[in-house]
């Protein structure tokens, strides 16, 4: 991938993307998607659709009042308990999930409940992560351990996790318990790479390398298990689901990318996060690390101000200038380019993965729609 | 079991024990395991050298500071990282996790993975229960959350739980499929229970019913586990499993009985833990919510000073006398003899469930002589 120093140098473009325009991912070179006229809005909306219901049917198992905590985490209802419609977020994984259980021949309910499981993850990851890195808004809401306390956001976590097991593993079969296995896997990646994300906060300096790994670990690793669940329920090979999983895991570093972009340079309307929200949390995220890494001038004035700004008293009253000096720099450094350019790379990484596997023309499309979805999306 | 107001009453004798004795867990009636002479240590000592390698093993699969975290919370090492020979428990579950092997004919050695599996969910439970419980030590050293921070806690728990369910799973077995769902059942429980307990702090009255179940989900359901595990793994059929499982649960309840009369009256030499731990932390344990529920003068009279107590701003100052007063009054209200009568009497459910399960005399003897251990212990 990148060697541990320059590689991030070397491939930075020349060229910086002007500021002000949006964020520079421009949908990549496949076209598959657009041959077959995929509607990647239904294909979400399936996923969502299919995997909802199970979904509230397994949180309502649970014990008061981890049902009532875990309905106002996913935004089913407000802090008062009133029913709300919650922003469910851009359901890919369900979508994924779904999916794949086509590779097979199977229809995609059976994917289902590798969906549910792996939602009840990521959202088991997100209570505990929030609450570990002191995050008090998600979604355009309070997180959990604002509203709730941190006892309840560390319990309807566990209650989560261990739903997740029990939804794939009372289907009793020899595919679920190979469902779990994988999805254990992914989650013991998740845990390491939020162990990353916190030993990192703690340095001066992170290299590319290592912010990938992590970003591999804490988005790659699930995107993998959903991009391969439905395949495993519908009685897919090992090599059948790990070539999925290798669709997947590139493309959770390609939304990362996305995400890292976003989180700089993203409209706040449509993020739903402050601006310059990374930059305010002092994220170590690919465009800084790879500005960082770059050299040259704008690089090294970014380090001089990064490591400043780690030691001043008066960071949380900087001014919105501030940041967008900073936000400046990681551009002129490349960090900006260098990160869109990643995205397309990994985006065409994972479709060509799929190559490796047979599956309906029908199937390939929807797989190679839902990449390019994910890298073009502003939100 | 218990109706929801009387029953704890009514079934209190009306004499109670003297002050002063050790805590009254008379040995019952059962003699298998004199009869041919279990050794319950070389038992316990031989749980323990199955299983500890593999834990270890195990553990060190995590990443840093992971690995080093957990290190520290299983007494491996000490605060500054040195070599540690910790207390590593009384090791009553693997144990039982390597005996119910032999439930099938297997060898103990079948039982491991099930045993290191139930002590990774069992570890994961206490590293979260204590942040949440705010409790400051444990095994006599400070617990994870004050020497590493409560977001390690959080972190290496969640870790924890995961390796569980991969020790199990990567043997790739049926049986490890199934070994894995009734963990997490167990684990679903013990989640609950810690809910139940959570809930319980911030209400003046538990009934006796609430307690059982409470402590039913939190002890009962994860020792289920470790005496079927075991069994399961070697290939019994689910009525022998279910059945070990009420052996389990209710040999938990009995632990659990004990647990609350040394967490008022044990020795704490012995246990590890202050005087009158358990009233220090308001706990309302059986012994408690029994006196609560027993009526009359004793009953009442405490009932007043717990109420007065949950209102009082001089808690935290209260003297020896002070708290030995509130334990005299328990005594006096009938919940210690109460409380020793119930462990005494889940015990002889326990060895009782064993009847329907076929087994060799030897393995069934050594059920009963760990049964025998867990009323009659001292910490």
């Amino acid at each position: 991938m990148l060697d541990q120093h320059g590689s991030a140098h070397s491939r930075t473009p020349s060229v910086t993307a002007t500021r002000g325009e949006s964020v520079p991912t421009v949908p990549p070179a496949s076209t598959a998607a657009r041959e077959t006229a995929v509607d990647v809005a239904a294909l979400l909306e399936r996923g969502r659709t299919l995997a909802t219901p199970v979904l509230r049917a397994a949180v309502n198992r649970l014990a008061a009042p981890m049902d009532t905590v875990s309905a106002y985490h996913f935004g089913w209802i407000d802090a008062e308990g009133n029913p709300a419609d919650g922003d469910g977020g851009k359901a890919v994984r369900p979508a994924l999930a779904v999916l794949s259980a086509e590779v097979t021949g199977a229809a995609p309910e059976v994917g289902v409940p590798g969906a549910v499981a792996v939602e009840l993850v990521h959202n088991f990851s997100l209570l505990h992560d929030d609450l570990m890195d002191g995050d008090e808004q998600r979604r355009h809401r309070d997180t959990v351990w604002k509203v709730h306390g941190p006892a309840q956001a560390i319990l309807v976590g566990d209650a989560l996790f261990a739903l997740a097991n029990e939804v794939l593993l009372e289907l009793g079969t020899v595919e679920a318990g190979r469902a779990t296995r994988r999805l254990t896997t992914a989650t013991r990646a998740l845990i390491d790479g939020q162990a990353q994300d916190i030993s990192y906060e703690h340095r001066d300096r992170v290299s590319v390398e290592e912010c990938l790994e992590m970003e591999g670990n804490k988005t790659g690793a699930l995107l993998a298990c959903a991009s391969s669940i439905g395949a495993v329920l519908g009685g897919a090979d090992d090599r059948t689901a790990d070539t999925l999983e290798k669709y997947g895991y590139h493309l959770g570093l390609a939304f990362q990318a996305v995400d890292d972009l976003l989180g700089i340079w993203g409209d706040p309307v449509s993020t739903g996060k402050q601006t310059w929200s990374d930059l305010r949390q002092r994220k170590k995220s690919l465009p800084v690390v790879a500005a960082l890494a770059a050299g040259g001038a704008a690089s090294e004035r970014l380090g001089e101000m990064l490591a400043a700004d780690a030691k001043s008293n008066d960071f949380e009253n900087f001014s919105e200038a501030e940041f967008a000096a900073r936000a400046d720099l990681i551009e002129k450094a490349g960090g900006r380019e260098w990160t869109a350019e990643e995205a397309r790379r990994q985006h065409t990484v994972a479709v060509e993965a799929l190559n490796a596997v047979d599956m309906p023309d029908r199937v390939r499309a929807r797989f190679t729609a839902l990449a390019d979805f994910v890298v073009v999306r502003k939100r």
